[in-house]
């Protein structure tokens, strides 16, 4: 039988309405299983039991807040919570308590959420070097970064939805290679106040749940525009693109049969499914990602050289530009982003969906670093939603997503699509095991 | 003679440096002009004169910190300080007080900036609903906003620098209507982690002074890239644009004559004067704009919203759109100002530097409303350096100012031309007052 902390966000918030489920006996549930896995799996950097607790009891006493009362909500250890310590996982900021919420945990609480704690980042969100956090599908593997404790926690059902935050691929590849959806919104949908910064032109929040029903919920909450036309309702008659992007070639055997695969379902689905070459000027549009987040990140880290000698070099390098990269350098990346942001979406008018890699296979051995985020960081700077969608494994057992896009603004066919193809993936699950 | 408070920045920071000048002087000179002004005038949210005291003693009691030791400087009370409150003169955050420096008030205090208290701005920085602050220069007057108490601070010798900020023409247009500099840094040039957010796509920070010098002495603060190629040391043999914007017909007689006078000093000055009609793609480029600010401010002000009943109806029409933007004007929105901004690079490329108006004339009579933005906000969109200018005056004898801008990432260089063209104007002054 379920407990509390296995079930979705629709199913607790329903539970709580109707008097059936009280928040502190959801408390509980999450509290045992954080105990219980919190020595191995490391996905909190601050948890306190007993402050979970309070709130719960808060949250039974008062009238019902909104659509996520009482269900239980990591928060990134990058975004502020008044009410608990945000430490960047940097030294600076290892005391570090700010009596403020960033916007969107005050929208979270306004709903009703039960924030249960911190969860692991890699240092201000901005390196692959690796967190604590162990992978709980393979405990010597990466969940992948930087927003590693968020995805390890929801994928082990230490919390039902937690908040990330992505500038290249932190959201979609932790999603990825620990099996749970990920969804990162369009650029400019979700107020990114009260986050540590990287890069004005790419950072976003990211959001981490196990359906695409919670992914929907949460796009209530946030108040995402409503989608133009109907959203799909079934597969048959969809039209679909298949976009392997000109970085194919970074695909290891994991992604290349995922890709495969998801294609091979959508046709068997009555989808007529089509492969997008993307034009030549994306061939070195991660290479202008590179520049745009290298110059911002400049602008971003600059307060912490000023202020702290012994700043990781990883960031002492960018303040200091060892790169050399030069404004006209910028300038040009922007006005690459912008034209393969205008070609893109002329692209993507004509499907219904288009799929893409989250990552470029299973998540790697170690905990050295979190993995590649090729895949991600063109979608990134094309500001476009991504959703990642898991059901599918690589050749030693690991999760792999897929990732779903469409235009900007258009997050709520994003999370319907990743629903639809997430259930295909499941029929296909349950017919192998059979 | 002059008062410490007269003086500036270098200066300032000079004197301390080769010990002629204790902190603590300036300390008790700018405090001495706060409290004389304040009831009238109202540039400060928070004040206390104690804090800036303590401050000061420990600037003397410390070694050198950086180039800005011991200079008193402002902070827009929508920028997070530790050790004051912020208050966005907002009902909800009366009492709010945050732990926490923005990353810009960071690298302030890590150059040894004396921060003297927070200073007024419209609700959240959003709106043209006056805030309580008066123009020194008259006043009945606005003095612009949001930014109004920095602007009005600086102008006032209350302060010798200050931050705001600019999402449509909140840190230009006071500076025009107060007669001080202001400088919108390109986007994305200085970090907005901290700061009151509003909108992704225009948000950035905005500095005040009264002198150019002191705005290069901000740049190097603020680590603003080097300008490619060499400074222009005098104006004689530049290539300068004089752009009117398709928004001409809202420039009042004071603008209309700013301009001329403006293009007839600089031809005086050797200068090539040309006219720049911009392609007709911007002739709505501030609608653009708008759908922007809509969607974005939507976004940023829904936790309030949520959170808030007696929020200004201001936001709570935004956040309900009751404007009915669809997420295709706003994509529309997006590519427009992407092409416009590849558009008037190329156009810029071509000149040392452009002149356009800062505002539509003098500062209005009254303090219902902070004025018109109309010419600000394209050039938020365009991401570009924007400086304003001050030394001329209307026909009733209040400022107003002419804005110099670049491309992006060329602060430097319009910072330059600003100062050559304050001289200038400062010339032109001397010899009609003999």
């Amino acid at each position: 039988m379920s407990e509390l902390n296995d079930l979705d966000a629709s199913t607790l918030a329903a539970g709580v309405r109707t008097g059936t489920i009280r928040v502190v006996d959801i408390a509980e549930a999450v509290i045992r299983r954080i105990e219980q896995r919190q020595p191995e799996i490391q996905a909190f950097a601050y948890f306190d039991a007993d402050l979970v607790r309070d709130r719960a009891k808060l949250l039974d006493a008062v009238p019902r807040k909104g659509p996520l009362h009482g269900v239980p909500i990591g928060i990134k250890d990058v975004i502020h919570t008044f009410d608990m310590p945000t430490t960047h996982n940097s030294p600076r900021y290892a005391n570090s308590h700010t009596r403020i919420d960033a916007a969107c945990v005050d929208t979270l609480r306004a709903a009703g959420a039960l924030i249960v704690g911190k969860t692991v980042t890699t240092e201000f969100a901005a390196t692959l070097r690796g967190g604590a956090t162990r992978n709980p599908r393979r405990p010597q593997h990466t969940p992948g970064g930087s927003s590693s404790g968020s995805a390890a926690g929801v994928a082990d059902n230490q919390m039902t939805l937690a908040l990330g935050t992505q500038t290249g691929g932190s959201t979609i590849r932790p999603a990825s290679f620990c099996g749970v959806f990920g969804w990162k919104p369009t650029w400019g949908a979700i107020s990114r106040e009260g986050l540590k910064m990287s890069s004005t032109t790419l950072d976003t929040l990211g959001i981490y749940a196990r359906s695409a029903a919670d992914l929907a919920l949460l796009a209530d909450v946030y108040d995402i525009d409503a989608a133009t036309g109907t959203l799909p309702q079934s597969l048959a008659g969809l039209k679909v693109g298949i976009c392997r992007t000109p970085l194919w070639d970074k695909a290891g055997e994991a992604t290349q049969t995922a890709m495969q695969e998801t294609a091979s379902l959508l046709r068997n689905a009555g989808v007529t499914v089509c492969d997008i070459v993307m034009p030549a000027e994306f061939d070195t549009l991660h290479q202008s990602h590179r520049f745009i987040a290298r110059r911002e990140g400049r602008a971003s880290f600059l307060n912490e050289y000023r202020t702290t000698p012994s700043l990781h070099d990883d960031f002492k390098a960018t303040v200091e530009n060892r790169a050399g990269t030069s404004p006209g350098q910028v300038r040009q990346a922007y006005r690459h982003a912008d034209l393969c942001r205008a070609l893109w979406e002329d692209i993507a008018a004509a499907y219904d969906f288009v799929i893409t890699p989250s990552a470029a296979g299973e998540a790697p051995f170690g905990l050295d670093s979190t993995g590649d985020a090729s895949f991600n960081s063109i979608w990134t700077l094309l500001h476009v939603p991504v959703v990642n969608v898991p059901g599918l494994t690589g050749p030693t057992g690991l999760p792999v997503g897929i990732s779903v896009t469409t235009r900007r603004y258009e997050d709520r066919r994003a999370i319907a699509a990743a629903g639809l193809v997430s259930s295909l993936f499941a029929v296909r699950g349950a017919m192998a095991a059979e």
